[in-house]
């Protein structure tokens, strides 16, 4: 369609109603953050389709629904936030058997119950395409200011949890959701800004330097590189554009930056990176993300992550 | 599949974990309802599919949008709650323009506004199949207990809202959802037992049979015909296995429904109903409803409205 899915929803966040006074936050992060009976209700939809999302001669159906429950769970994290319960509505595809539907089932159920997030209702159709199955996910505050894109501050540090690149190997049909590190870094740290990595590093910390009015310098050699990043043609890339990452990346003031590199538990066996440092914003021509490479030289990033939408 | 799609459904509520206390009504009902905050939450999903629920040929994008928003908030309707806020998560075709992607958002756009249901966030993505959309709405019980399918009594009257049967003659792609309608009955009267009329008032109103442990009795010269119903070939089939009405269907006290007929504001332009009476639990191999024909014949009417997944 020759614009991108960003640019769209660009569009669709100035079209918009958003003046209900119950909507605390819309359109563009994470989750929306909506106010009820007095407590903070976060929730986030997410559409995974057969042959985009996932293939089913690679995978099996109970690894759709555990990843369908893992995305939104990992948008549950980004805000620092609980999950609370979700809906999913499946279509099917009309020769898939009960059999079928009931694994897809299954695996919705494990992320269900590993997350104490219960499914609480659903929609069931079929038709004679693919799979799309959606998971609509809500969550609470409990406590902790839903942490969102658009806080980073110029001389932030940034930083990483887990490893960077090569997802598509095998990752992203299985990761685990931060929710956790989430709340643990809520509880040690003033977190002003985070997001989960779905799209590619290169796209979440330009969503996050977009929505700060900041821009950012990243260091190659403090990128934390997968297995698989590591194993596949171009290390560095896999780490700045491979899409569905979904670890967390975040920015803090350089203090907390040092207490929350002191205190993490090493048993987690979850890296934490510190990466780069947030820098005013440059002009609008020029890229908001600067890597340093390992010989000094400084390189713009542009945006190269995982877009639905090809021109 | 050989296997409807309310078998699954039975299995899935069969094997969904609904032990958690925030969780009020799970699987199975017009929309789940959750305890936020002191508050009761509900929340729906439904995902519509192109050639399935809509025909582009027949359509415009813009109907699309609103069909997909108009199906959740006739679930609000039917638990006599009060829309909140809905997130909206579409697989666009490839082949799709951005004019046509707004279109569609005009269509969502204009139900939000029209009921004062926010869009509040959204995931888009695209692939090389039809067009899917899924919109999950959350509602507020608002000093209302929400109305369940199973609070069905003996002795009860049945009444349903406006006309019936022949939606897919046009109805269906603008319907108005029947809110202020639902409101009202449960300020007005002590409302038992509600369902939207989604598949067919043979099908629902077996949904509220099964789920209150009663049968049915129903009088064919009672049942209000749409036009488009008598213009077809057979008016009785279509009112009573037709998909898609989305009119109230529900059962009070004979006393309320006296009530109610006297105070049925006429203005509103939407009929009101009484099509019959809730009668004893009869043997499992029988009909829950029974349908008195002009003549005085009883005959038993089997669930035959919509259903998606055929054998």
């Amino acid at each position: 369609m020759g614009k991108s899915e960003f640019e769209l929803i660009d569009w669709i966040q100035k079209h918009s109603q958003l003046q209900d006074a119950d909507v605390e936050l819309g359109i563009g992060d994470d989750m929306a953050i909506l106010a009820v009976g007095g407590e903070k209700l976060l929730v986030t939809t997410d559409m995974l389709l057969e042959g985009v999302h996932f293939d089913l001669n690679r995978c099996t159906l109970a690894q759709v629904g555990y990843k369908a429950m893992a995305c939104s769970l990992s948008d549950c994290a980004a805000m620092a936030s609980v999950p609370l319960a979700a809906v999913v509505a499946v279509a099917l595809p009309n020769h898939m058997s009960m059999k079928e539907a009931q694994e897809l089932h299954g695996g919705l159920q494990q992320a269900a119950k590993q997350y104490h997030c219960p499914l609480v209702g659903g929609d069931t159709t079929s038709w004679d395409k693919p799979l799309a199955i959606n998971v609509t996910m809500l969550a609470r505050a409990m406590g902790v200011e839903p942490v969102r894109r658009s806080g980073a501050r110029v001389g932030d540090a940034i930083l990483v949890t887990g490893e960077l690149g090569g997802s598509l190997q095998g990752k992203h049909m299985n990761f685990t959701p931060r929710l956790r590190e989430a709340r643990a870094l809520a509880g040690l740290a003033d977190l002003h800004a985070m997001i989960d990595i779905s799209d590619g590093i290169s796209s979440d910390l330009n969503h996050i330097c977009t929505e700060s009015r900041v821009s950012a310098v990243i260091y190659e050699d403090r990128l934390p590189l997968s297995a698989a990043a590591l194993a596949g043609k171009d290390p560095l890339a896999a780490a700045l554009h491979d899409g569905e990452d979904f670890e967390l990346l975040f920015t803090v003031s350089q203090e907390d930056s040092r207490r929350l590199e002191a205190l993490w538990p090493p048993h987690w066996q979850v890296r934490l990176s510190v990466i780069g440092t947030m820098e005013p914003p440059g002009n609008e021509s020029e890229s908001a993300i600067v890597l340093v490479r390992r010989d000094g030289r400084r390189e713009p990033v542009q945006p190269g992550g995982w877009e639905h939408f090809r021109g």
